[in-house]
Order: structure tokens, then sequence, then C-alpha cells
């Protein structure tokens, strides 16, 4: 269940790591659209876009679906929860580090007043 | 600008599509770790963990800091804020669309309802 669980944000977070395909997630939410459109779209190949493609779909992120000569693209099932929970799991304990980080600063900062204070004495 | 923020997402979606490299962070978050520390938690060679550090690095997502023989890890200065901010402009653009689904579905089952009246009458 984890394993599978790290497996889906391999692929996800990895399909992610393109601007292309970053870019094709923003355009497919505004509209559906086919592999010519969206090689068009983004300046590219066909044979380019139906390899960013099949990343995003293999992530779930986008599904195809082929009608006579033309495959149309929309967005997947896949909502990217996991992913947003990770990353804001990953905060929070980013700022608790932090956070703890401040104090011991803000501890020296008294220590060092109170010897400041000893040596002028 | 943009291209930069482009740049950018690119090396840190591309470092957490990995379990290890997300579970370092995770491992971060609760304590600083040396390299020898990180590779004995996740079983795995020096050169191993080196190598997924760097693209952690590379990622400004993990600082390191060599003191004698020992290179010390710890998390970076990356929030993660623009990666969590772009997940949640596709789960809205997501919700949107699927809203936008369900109002057609909801308009077909009226017209179907309609039509199945008059079809008794």
């Amino acid at each position: 269940m984890v394993q599978y669980q790290a497996a889906r944000l391999d692929a996800s977070f990895a399909a992610l790591s393109d601007a292309t395909r970053r870019g094709v997630l923003e355009q497919l939410g505004r509209a559906d659209a086919s592999i010519t459109d969206l090689a068009g779209t983004f300046r590219m190949t066909l044979t380019g876009m139906k390899k960013h493609v099949g990343i995003l779909e293999q992530a779930g992120l986008v599904i195809t679906k082929k009608v006579g000569r033309v495959r149309t693209c929309k967005l997947g099932l896949r909502r990217l929860a996991e992913e947003a929970a990770w990353i804001e799991r990953h905060r929070q304990l980013w700022a608790a580090r932090f956070d703890a980080l401040d104090e011991v600063v803000e501890e020296l900062k008294q220590k060092e007043k109170v010897n400041g204070h000893k040596r002028r004495e």
C-alpha cells in the first residue's frame, strides 16, 4: 500500500518536473485538446508531444481517447491530493525546524546580553 | 524571471520524484544528519546517497557543510511554496472542469426527465 503510493508519487512528481508537461496540464484545465493542438501550442513535433502526453497518462494526470484519427486529451482523475499533502507536511516540518533554530538564536542573544551586563559590572 | 521559476520547478519536482529523496527530506525535517547516517538509514552505498543529496542540494532543498571528514546535511531554504502554489492552482482548475462536467450531466438528466414525461403523455 505504502509502496504503491510511493510509486504513484514518483510518477506524478516526475511528470510535473517538465515545464511543457505542466503547460499541457494547465491547457487541459481550460479545455480538452488533441495531440495535434497541443503540439501546435507548444511548438513541438507530434512525436515529442506524444511522449510528454504518454508520461502524463502513465501518471494518471491525463486521459486520452482516440476517435477516428484524432487522439483527444483531457485531465485524468488524479487530483494531486497526495502530492499536495506531502508538500504541506514537508512545509510544516520545515517551519518547525526553523522555529526551533530561531529559539536557539534568541537564547544565545539573551545569554550574550546577560554576559555583556556581567562584563560591564 | 518566468523561465528561472520554471527551471526551479523542474529541479524541485524532479528532486521529489524519488522515494529515497523524499525520505531524506523527511529525515532532515526531524534532525540534521551526515551522509553516512543517511546511507545507513536508507541502506544505500555512500556513493548512491551522495548522488541523491547532490540532486536535493541542486534543487535548493538541502544544504551540506563539510567539517573535517564529515559532511552534514540540513534542510535548505526552499520552502516548496511555489510548488504548493502550482499544485493548488491545478487542483482548482481540475475542480472547475469537473464541476462544469457535473452541470452538463445534470442538464442532460433534466432533459431526459422532460423527454420522458413527454413520451408518457
